[in-house]
């Protein structure tokens, strides 16, 4: 008997690597997942490439696995970074990938000849841990991706909230300070300028000055611009009082900014998500604390706030569901 | 020939005023509204018979001008202070009337024999604006009501979004300053702390300290606890330099909470409504130029801010919306 179900390819597209997979329509099983160096300077063409070789590869593998011919498989969701117009399929900007008004889509759906979307991909790993992840079944949920900046997603009933012009779920660029430091959008105070992976490490940093001992100190082998979040996180495990008072400090800031987000929307699930998860308890709690010292009651109990449960995959299953949404009638739940 | 259109009245609950009226369900018309003092120290009790009194006022003026007959009301939506729960009825706490879990859909239902909705003061302020004022025919709208404190309302795809537990669009405790002044609701830094009406004239009396001159002192006779919000903002049309000074400052806030919901939530409109419309350009301009330098330039472009259009009508406009939202299938366009 021939093998008729579905199948759809996903893509995460990042500044340092590219993930693609597929699943089947239902999101029952992730087959196949398959990563690559992005390579972003050897030009926007030759990424496209790599992109179409490992869509095409991960539909061999799939098609090999499960029976199916090249037939079964619906198309390709991918999610990139913005802003980006998902109508026109084009990336407006990417600033770690230097493109600009790039026909993501359209060159994808050229190269395979598969039917193609394009959304965001803070939104897309939102809507991966929505869909199969830590927030199954939840309506309303936030997502927010903590890496060299800070990302977010927003579902509501079941659906990506894009906003007016696709620029909806910017969590990391909510004012925290009004006067504060001086974030990388230009603005100042952001959330992401405090509790972004390199503003850890910046803080880290000036936690460390004119200190000699410690076990970040080690870890970095006295070389300062060498320190990362995840030192950070390591080294607070390993009991560095700086580390922990960085790691603390964080909660903070994450905290006034969901507690904000808890009071503006009131979701069900809160996601975090990138490498801020090996963080752990040491950020959890007090980061729970903080929420709780900032949002409404009814609003704190009403949310769970979980870490990100399908890592790096999250991406490509967003992407898989984004594409469901925007060729059909999908919602998480 | 019979007139067979159809009415709903709508009740605004304030913690001064009672503000009823009746509209045909197709929102073209303001009919008979009506506004009495809450007094709420004198009772629930009382209050619910002077709602209801108004209601039958209301009902009786509009037969009376229409020729329609009782039976064409359809009901009665109530905007009252939250937080609440819509599905119950029930206002959970209020601390301007003195209420606690006190059933004031059932009342008002019991006392009409109407059909009653409940629903958030602040939401369906923004509903009455978005449905036949300052925003009409947008899908994707935030209120911000300023008065005593900072309300909100957020609506998505042209109805209200309550959240997972009816808390959702509290935009006044929203962090701006994570360190900062502290807010009646507890926290540090809220929005509410720095620009409601309360927190204006309070800006202003710390600034007016050691000064003896001024239009803002005279305006209060040099005694500061009188100074209000509304004195500061004549007081800046007037050249005040101090009260200019407490606008300017007053934008730069709100453009801060405002921005961070355009970067958040990407909507097609804000309208600001309450006292502080009463500002006009001296607060507006600057609040504008605010939200551009810290919001996206994608999100800046597709929004627009404005006051609203329905003064004090603007939350039984809304309640009338919100009965009809929770009674049918009701979008704002």
């Amino acid at each position: 008997m021939p093998n008729n179900s579905k199948y759809i390819v996903g893509v995460d597209l990042g500044g340092t690597n590219i993930v693609v997979g597929a699943m089947p329509e239902d999101g029952s099983r992730e087959i196949a997942f398959r990563s690559a160096p992005t390579r972003a300077t050897e030009g926007a063409e030759s990424v496209v490439e790599r992109i179409n070789q490992l869509i095409e590869d991960v539909i061999t593998v799939t098609s090999a696995e499960t029976g199916v011919s090249r037939d079964n498989f619906l198309g390709v969701g991918v999610g990139a970074p913005g802003p980006l117009d998902r109508e026109k399929g084009l990336i407006i900007t990417a600033p770690n990938l230097g493109w600009k008004n790039f026909p993501l889509r359209d060159r994808i759906q050229a190269g395979t000849q598969l039917r193609t979307t394009l959304d965001n991909d803070a939104n897309c790993a939102t809507m991966g841990e929505a869909w199969t992840g830590a927030a199954k079944g939840a309506r309303n949920v936030i997502g927010v991706t903590i890496g060299t900046g800070i990302g977010g997603g927003i579902i509501i009933d079941g659906k990506l909230f894009h906003g007016s012009s696709d620029v909806a779920g910017e969590i990391g660029h909510m004012t925290i300070d009004s006067t504060g430091r001086r974030c990388g959008c230009g603005n100042y105070g952001c959330l992401e300028a405090y509790a972004s992976g390199t503003a850890i490490a910046e803080r880290a940093r000036e936690a460390l000055a004119g200190e000699t001992d410690g076990v970040l100190m080690q870890m970095c082998e006295g070389q300062m611009p060498k320190v990362t979040a995840q030192m950070v996180y390591k080294a607070a495990k390993a009991g560095d009082l700086i580390a922990i008072d960085v790691v603390r400090e964080t909660a903070r800031f994450l905290g006034a900014g969901i507690g904000a987000l808890l009071n503006v929307l009131n979701p069900e699930v809160v996601v975090l998500a990138g490498g801020v998860v090996n963080a752990g308890e040491a950020l959890f709690a007090p980061l729970k604390a903080e929420v709780r010292r900032r949002a409404f009651a009814p609003a704190v109990e009403a949310c769970r706030i979980v870490p990100g449960a399908l890592g790096a995959s999250a991406g490509v299953v967003g992407a898989v569901a984004a594409f469901k949404a925007q060729t059909g009638n999908f919602a998480t739940s």
